[in-house]
């Protein structure tokens, strides 16, 4: 709130002396090498694990609401937790995942998310490629799982937790939408990583995931009416395989196009115009040429 | 908690040692300097982008719970966030922006808040009166894509998350409501920006956000059955020139005067009073005297 | 969590050589040399203001809640807050306000609080019957605050947020409600005020201020439908003389007498049975003496 | 989300010349010397209290939901707080006593926790006996004073708290539900006390009772409609003890049986694949016979 005046001091001091506030070096394109890590295989089943326990939390709870909300099930008279409810699931479920890997993987469980930063040359492409590939099998494991527990008849009758474009929207309505709600969702997870914010709050890195799992909060809420928010192809691609209904194979396309052209605005956002990446590339090319 | 001790100590040290407590100098009345710097450009952009997010987030939610709450539209039982709901988005959004932007711009977001801190000598004019112009800018593409993406049909009939003073209740209390309202959160700003605070809590800045955001999720609580709750005149002018109503245009007054009067008290209250600002800079005047 | 082992190093350390672990002295027992400071008013002026706006936006939100929820009143089918809106409601401005006046007074903003921090000598006893009476006063301005805006017609109409016991309990069991909760509140403010917890989280006392409202936001949701909840003998107090009814009069003891006694048992516990007070006052009783 | 290169640095440094990264030594396995520590018996204590207090908020909050969701007993239309706010209640309970005892047991109130800890060497078996004990008489007492505060007869006609596998749901279903929700309690548990972590977040281990609640919520509205959700034989016992209904008798074993298959798993999962615990335990053998 009162940090009026920490840009100016970094713009005086353009060849930073502080190395708490220098950008890392963008990551290899390619990467291939990371390949031969344990850690790389370690960082894979963190984020297919994360997958599979927001999917399963969030899928669980979100066909249940419609479940209790049907006037022929109810046993009494308000039990149903309503829009607000699954809200919360999908915003707390995507803190705890992000807060459980990101240490081990960088805490993505979203290829969208994965996306962004893979734009943004955080990180490299083979990384960002199986990142994406077991993101998917843990949310189609994760959908799965809480449809054998919850039982097949009441998992497919309450509309498996799949996206669709509600009635009386157009697929380019959902479009934008899932493309909007992406772009806050990644444009939050930038400004939590930005390397300013790290210096400031290095001691602190436990708190990143709380405004990520926030933003999926709040997207839910306006969005849950008209899609009923994707904003993470893993899991609209996870509910729709599982639910197995042409409905939702017609639009998936949206949810896959949406969450990675508002990842890329995010990505272009923040680099370029709030960072000024393409000013600082050049400069750290020159510094780096010297060494 | 049990910090009492803690004003007696600096008391006591009335010529500070602890370059911590000591405040900021006040930043410079026009400020015109800051006209050709980028950074000074970048916080414009960020205070934009940050009045988009926060408006099209609460009014795609806002207006969409009015359709969800009507009868005759409704598909299920309880789907309805209601007033705690609309309360949550404004608040956590709130919490978003002014995370995302505060390293950036100060993260004001809110015309008010960009007054209360005029007033007491934390921001120039020059930047104030750009502030308040780019949020209003902002505001306005904010809800104008929420618009876009829910229909105009469906933003109109539902009131479009404009401003009124609810039936039942005269002006007077709708600009009371106003002034209270904004008063609890300009308090709470500049609570979270106390230089003793920030000694203490220099390594959490990133939490400085958390009290701004629960404390417009409780006035929004308190006053959405009177007045929709402003405290924000960018907010409130902005789905007041959208949706086009002269109701709304009536009691615009309102939503600008009463934010406006509540952060000048709150500013007033902060500065003299729990600060003593006055003294202090009375003190700081001869110190510097003497460079 | 993993922190098994810390009492027993500090067990072995008796005469502890780091001073971070060490107990504050206790506060001087009538401290009415304090009525010469600034700070004492400046302390009394925050705990009066935290008080107002604790009440008015608690009243506010509170009754408001009564009348969206009467069937002859209600515009549309669910804005009603229910009992977890006002639950979140008390949670979150008992947070706002001890997070703004923490650093000034202590943040205690309850009668109850202050009473357990006397008896456990954190206060000294003019400091604490001050602030009882400032709290009592602002606790009053807040809620004829909320009145005046609502309107006293509908503010006397719906309860006007005044604490009784509700039908089918005995006073009996109102008064255990009100000492249990209270316990539960005031045990969680010892625990976030606990100097070896401080020790280790020197960096964060912004954070206090967290677990001291989900406290009095969990007791909300347990108690409301016996007592409407007090554990604030100042909030009940307020109501109940702005309301003016004699039913809620003939149980103002129990609002008293509860936070009271429940206030004393925590203190008591955290005291003698988790820190080892009177051991620990015995040996440095004994190292005082050789100063 | 950008600590991507930290577990390659680690690798590196396979011998760690950084002593906050290294894991404690693993507790002794029996830890019979403990019984003459009085911080043991002060652990006990706190672990006692702890779920007394989480029992008594919780079942209190949760029976009265029933009661208040009752259309014959409803005095008004919508106070009944729903899933939603049961599952707040009991992540909001768990957080708050988490809190209060980690400095003093480490925090565990909950059977599951202990077990899950005890497997991977955190905590000796003595003293994991005697923690689950205590929680168990702790629970108990909880319950006992909520049916007395709110009455036997509304107590027992509301279900009184107890864990049942709900009608349409076999009781293996149960089961994988309790499994599958204390997995992911356990590992968060884990997460959250990861020595790597730990080193990094050294100043604020007061935010590690955050996920752990968050994941109590999390688990509570995704499989309340199945089992009521257990994930913690303590309360699950109580409330079956209390209550005294066959019904909750016949399927006690499912909140026992799994709970600890889930906390086995999650000890297991964290322990070899995400630490490497095997490698690691080998490589500490080896440093240390050095020594």
């Amino acid at each position: 709130m009162a940090n009026d005046h920490i840009e100016e001091e970094n713009e005086r001091s353009s060849v930073s002396r502080r190395r708490d506030f220098q950008d890392k070096p963008p990551a290899p394109f390619i990467g291939a090498e990371e390949l031969k890590k344990w850690s790389f295989y370690r960082a894979l089943i963190a984020e297919f694990f994360g997958a599979v326990v927001f999917l399963y939390v969030t899928i669980m709870t979100m066909v249940q609401y419609h479940l209790l909300a049907d006037p022929l099930k109810r046993g009494d008279s308000s039990p149903a937790i309503g829009i607000l409810g699954i809200a919360w699931t999908f915003g707390v479920a995507m803190f705890l995942v992000v807060y459980s890997t990101t240490n081990i993987s960088g805490g993505h469980v979203n290829p969208a998310v994965t996306f962004g930063l893979l734009l943004a040359r955080k990180v490299p492409l083979v990384r960002a490629v199986m990142y994406v590939v077991v993101q998917c099998l843990g949310a189609l494991s994760g959908v799965a799982m809480a449809k054998l527990v919850m039982g097949a008849y009441e998992y497919n009758e309450y509309g498996g937790g799949a996206n669709l474009v509600a009635d009386g929207y157009s697929n380019g309505v959902g479009l934008a939408a899932e493309i909007i709600g992406t772009f806050v969702l990644v444009y939050v997870v930038f400004s939590s990583i930005d390397p300013k914010r790290n210096a400031v709050d290095s001691h602190v890195p436990v708190l990143a995931p709380v405004p990520v799992g926030l933003a999926v909060f709040v997207v839910h809420l306006a969005t849950i009416p008209i899609t009923g928010t994707g904003i993470n192809p893993a899991r609209s691609l996870a509910a729709t395989v599982v639910w197995r209904h042409a409905a939702a194979w017609h639009v998936q396309w949206i949810f896959w196009i949406g969450p990675f052209v508002g990842a890329a605005i995010a990505a272009l956002f923040h680099q370029v115009i709030l960072r000024g990446a393409s000013v600082k590339a050049l400069g750290s090319f020159r510094s780096q040429s010297h060494l």
